[in-house]
């Protein structure tokens, strides 16, 4: 009699991760209320009703992501989760049932199941490829196994741990120790999902091991996986903490980047919802001066106008704060972080909040009318546990938004990308970062898997906009190396707001050689629009060839200077990313600037650059050497500087006009700028000039070894006295 | 004293070209309570308050379109005729003012001018560098002097008529009867131009001149424009009203295409609309059983699901129904046309209306709620001006929109495209239709006139959706030729929603070599999205070499056949604008069935074609021999079958799924098509079979020699039987 008690007072704890007790209660009683909720939670029904419709299906593992056998494992794990919310909150049972129903099937088949018959992982599941995809599987299944406990026998609860929920915890950690004992996205899912069905069934083991990690793991240092990463690094901590600890910086910023972060989001977040709730005294939510709560506004300001994340690192583009994983973080940092009602305006685009007490919230809160809108400004996100390994600057003025990286490797999803930058307008890429080589989930495309141009190609410095030293990437192209540094700060000025400006400096990525970026968003009260300054000063103690590659977007409109066009069109170069690159036309350089207009989404840019008389310009197109057509047939133009051992590349990208194809008009199709002159470039300073068509000028000048605030400086040009304290100068 | 009422009374008839007096009173009845009126008001107002602050400059004519002085001076007749109509309504004295000092200075200018210094144009203009661009000035400037003509004295008007408008007119016409006396859209403009000036100083010797053409022009049959367009026709009548009787077909389909319609519908509505108040005697509105009226209803549904015209022949892409000469158009068709109220919700797409007599009653419609959705449903538009020279079938289901064209040359901005087709799915080209070689105002593009390239690819037939005998354009690319022929409708078929189907036959493009082609949009019952049919018969004399081309926009995918791959691209032909192509790949095939998968805007296609053992498949990127990059780097992919007489072409283009990059997932990625077979293919039928993978299968026949829609046809295939009667089958 009294064990019956105390069990029954131990079942009527749950639900406990995501939706508690009063929670359900509170939405119970708002039903019908709350229009956001209501029509989300009709979404889910109408969802889940269709699949139970359909009826079960629990198939024998096969197929790589995109095949059948996948692609219903996940709908399952997808569609149980969001049965045991409408299980608690409509209370019908016929959701229970099927859940219950699928675990039993699930619970049959598991134990029979060898490792997943596809082979290409290091660290394969058994219902998918990878481990990866199980533990998606395992943390989406113990929210549903938490909204039916209560309602489950004991007997059918101890029948599915044994058979299904703990050897399913114990493969993807104790037997994949190489996947589970990790600083990387993958562990932290492994982690996480051990954690959930660690609460749910109050495992003190397993939430250990969830947070701390694995005590013993047998792995080598060095070892890595199938993607190029490592897989233990000397000295390194392991577990949920650790994968808390690690990959952000202070500031929020996950240092594989916004796509990773945001596949990383829902189970850092949906944990952490589950691990107050549950274990209130972790204050998981204070954690590392809260950072899981600034890493979903970091997010946020990692995406352009219409919330597309920046494409950096192994980024497909198009992935945005509409992505279910953002719904969740958002309305969880909602609920958990303070109310803050800016959050409030981006759940009104997405349009949807999730089923559970974090979405009611979000959803009373805008039914109150509390949205503010979410401003995003200039700002710096420093890289690195500490925050000093780097980072992105984000520079923003009317519409134009200047993301430049100077930031860390970015683990095994990095590129070789140092102090490289991509340009948006209005939403739109204008200078583009090509993004990863990868159709996520498409099968046709190699299974939906990382395709070999992502190596070939996407990941080479050439395939970004940044310098590159005789046609080999930063660092050799070689992980090993790239981890071990990130670029440096040099200074960052965002506080005034017609010039912002941010330089950084790069000695690794080549031997003996400096790179030292300096890029500033300048808005001169005489012009429309604002433009970029771009400064990329080389010095290098041997001499090498540099090429600069500019991936503009739209179509070219003219040049000041002339080309030769080949007949043939030939690959630029044997290896390093150049073997993809056609050669569209190259110039021998004789004139001091040299323009590129363009038009772009009905937009009309120039490109102003400084050349030199033995420059050459070299016009590209990506698609060489792809016979799969895996690339995009994307332009480039390359300005290359060969014999040198230093060089300074400056140049000007400036919107200027606009064209309607249906006014027929076109309104300031040129350039504003009338020439560009370098007044002074040497150890101490690099002094650059810009006259306007309309006679106004502005001179900029960088302090190149300086960067206190505090120190003066005092420059004497053709007569001209320049005088100023800080690491720049501009009038 | 008498002398005086008579000029009086004469006075006071005005306005009466395009606003009315009546017009004007109810006008200001109205102001402030009609919404999108006062709207319209208020933008116009904005722009010429503006203007009149900036001053009146009238340079000495100097440049190109987008070069300053035309630029000035098209936006003078602009900002005129608004000025005009500000006067009317508002009463403000400031722009008649504006208006009559603007007139001075043009009065001071004009007798003093040569001829444009610019000499490209076959009839240089003495504003502009050819009369078309004069034309359009005093179309509009017509419209503001009949707004002042009362306020101005008779002095002034005097003044104005002997140094500005009659020599303008007389210049315009008698000065250049090659430009006048034609049937094209120049002459329209012309001929309008010197109505307008006629009905506002009630010249009754200029009226004739514009609606039946000089009487004499000493014009020699077979003279050229600079665009290659005859200038003169054997037995060619002239004016206003064979620009009405010529050009335009029974279903109101201008045979230049929708671009070129659009262009011309401004001074077709605009002095329809003054003749009709000046002399309604004339009953232009009901001319040609109200041809006017119905092609402003044609051109609506000339346009994609989100209003831009399909770009065959000249057309730039991007233009649509959002133009400011469609908003005329439609404003005064609704006025004149009896108020159709589908022709109010495309006004309030446009969301602006003409402020004049008809734009009130457009608004007025809106604002009593009257607007009905404008459906665009299938339709045949004939060609020719007995509709008996082809013609176009638009077919439309569930979003998705195909374009065959069989119809006349189209003048001198006619393609050589016979039987070609384009294909949109919910306002995006799929199957595109390359447009023209032209930035239409981007000075830097060749001062914004058609490029070399328009000539050397764009008008070619390779680039377009259709055959291509021995790398040779249909009529030799030769308009003296082409323009003797148009195809011929075989059968059309839209009664049926499940499957619309049109056939038509070319017999003149390549001598001794007919065409035949079908093409058929079919939705089962049983697919999600309704698909193409594609069926192009080739019968020839001698043998041959057959490339059918087709210009798939987005990603390829996969394909399911081998190919090679060139490490260097080089061009695919010599001439007739196979030298833009470059090879990307090629493939023997051995296959009965090649399939091409692509995306396109996050949706899936397959194109499944029939293929044999000795067909060639090559994939084609455009941009060979293009130094200035003119063209767009867009994919293709063409099958050949070489050595031949007769070729049988059948292929299925096949929406089938979508992917989303936010949630990631990939929806039916594949074709639904098992396989594609011909049954038969003989003088009198072809057979074509198709079997899905959902075990569902359809048979479509044609009978090749009899269109009759009451013969029967038996046909016997491995037992089994078909009977049906009329050109086609489908089961
Ligand atoms: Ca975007
Ligand atoms: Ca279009
Ligand atoms: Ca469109
Ligand atoms: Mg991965
Ligand atoms: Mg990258
Ligand atoms: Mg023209
Ligand atoms: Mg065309």
């Amino acid at each position: 009699f009294t064990i019956l008690l105390v069990f029954n007072v131990q079942a009527q704890n749950h639900p406990k991760l995501n939706l508690t007790k009063a929670g359900v209660a509170k939405i119970r009683a708002e039903l019908g209320k709350v229009p956001l909720f209501d029509a989300s939670l009709a979404v889910i029904k109408e969802e889940v009703d269709a699949e139970i419709a359909l009826g079960i299906f629990v198939p024998i593992p096969k197929d790589f992501s995109g095949g059948y056998t996948h692609e219903r494992h996940k709908r399952n794990f997808l569609i149980l989760q969001k049965a045991g919310v409408l299980f608690q909150i409509l209370e019908d049972e016929k959701y229970a049932i099927y859940i219950r129903d699928m675990f039993m099937a699930y619970a049959e088949l598991y134990p029979k199941l060898p490792v997943h018959p596809q082979e290409r992982s290091y660290a394969r599941g058994k219902l998918f490829w990878q481990c990866l995809n199980d533990s998606n599987w395992l943390v989406y299944t113990s929210q549903a196994y938490d909204c039916i406990y209560d309602w489950l026998s004991k007997k059918e609860r101890k029948h599915l741990e044994k058979k299904l929920f703990i050897p399913f915890a114990n493969f993807i950690s104790e037997g994949n120790p190489q996947f589970f004992n990790r600083v990387h996205n993958h562990s932290t899912w492994g982690n996480v999902a051990v954690g959930m069905i660690a609460l749910v069934m109050d495992n003190d083991d397993l939430l250990q091991k969830a947070l701390y990690g694995l005590k013993t793991d047998n792995l080598e240092v060095g070892m890595k996986d199938n993607d190029g990463g490592f897989i233990k690094v000397e000295g390194q901590k392991v577990g949920f903490f650790a994968n808390l600890d690690e990959p952000f910086s202070p500031d929020g910023y996950y240092t594989e980047g916004p796509y990773y972060q945001r596949y990383a989001m829902y189970p850092f977040l949906i944990f952490a919802q589950a691990l107050q709730n549950v274990k209130p005294e972790f204050k998981i939510f204070e954690y590392k001066d809260s950072v899981l709560l600034k890493s979903v506004t970091t997010l946020i300001n990692l995406s352009d106008s219409d919330g597309n994340f920046f494409p950096i690192n192994d980024g497909q583009k198009g992935m945005s704060y509409y992505s279910r994983e953002l719904v969740t973080a958002l309305d969880i940092a909602y609920l958990f972080g303070g109310e803050n009602p800016e959050l409030l305006s981006i759940a009104e685009k997405q349009g949807k909040v999730t089923v559970d007490d974090a979405g009611l919230e979000v959803a009373l809160g805008l039914k109150e009318g509390k949205a503010l809108p979410f401003i995003k400004k200039s700002l710096e996100l420093t890289d690195g546990p500490k925050g000093d390994q780097g980072g992105l600057a984000i520079i923003r003025k009317d519409g134009l938004e200047l993301v430049f990286k100077y930031a860390a490797q970015g683990l095994s999803h990095g590129h070789y990308d140092k102090l490289s930058y991509s340009l948006y307008t209005n939403g739109n890429e204008l200078v583009q970062d090509y993004g990863l080589a990868r159709f996520v989930n498409i099968e046709q495309k190699g299974g939906g898997n990382y395709l070999k141009e992502n190596t070939t190609w996407a990941k080479q410095t050439i395939a970004h906009n940044t310098l590159v030293q005789d046609e080999t990437s930063h660092f050799k192209g070689e992980y090993e190396i790239g981890s071990q540094f990130a670029s440096k700060k040099y200074f960052l000025d965002i506080s005034n707001p017609n010039i912002q400006i941010a330089s950084a400096k790069e000695i690794n990525a080549y031997k003996g050689t400096e790179l030292h970026r300096t890029m500033a968003m300048i808005k001169d009260e005489s012009l429309t629009y604002p433009y970029v300054l771009d400064i990329m000063r080389v010095t290098s103690d041997s001499v090498h060839q540099y090429d600069l590659p500019f991936y503009y977007l739209g179509q070219l409109m003219q040049t000041n200077f002339k080309y030769n066009s080949p007949k043939v069109l030939q690959q630029l170069g044997e290896k390093n990313g150049y073997q993809h690159l056609f050669e569209e036309g190259k110039a021998k350089i004789s004139q001091e600037n040299s323009t590129l207009n363009w038009m772009s989404n009905d937009k009309f840019y120039t490109l102003t650059a400084i050349t030199a008389e033995n420059d050459e310009i070299i016009f590209t197109r990506i698609g060489a050497n792809d016979p799969e057509f895996n690339l995009r047939r994307d332009p480039g133009m390359i300005i290359r500087k060969k014999g040198v051992k230093d060089a300074l590349f400056v140049s000007i990208i400036e919107p200027h006009g606009t064209y309607s194809p249906v006014s027929e008009f076109a309104v300031n199709a040129y350039s504003a700028i009338d020439k560009m002159t370098v007044l002074l470039n040497d150890e101490a300073y690099t002094v650059i000039e810009i006259r306007f068509k309309n006679e106004t000028s502005k001179v900029i000048a960088i302090a190149n070894l300086d960067n206190s605030e505090n120190s003066k400086h005092k420059l004497t040009i053709a007569d001209t006295i320049y005088q100023w304290s800080g690491p720049y100068y501009s009038k």
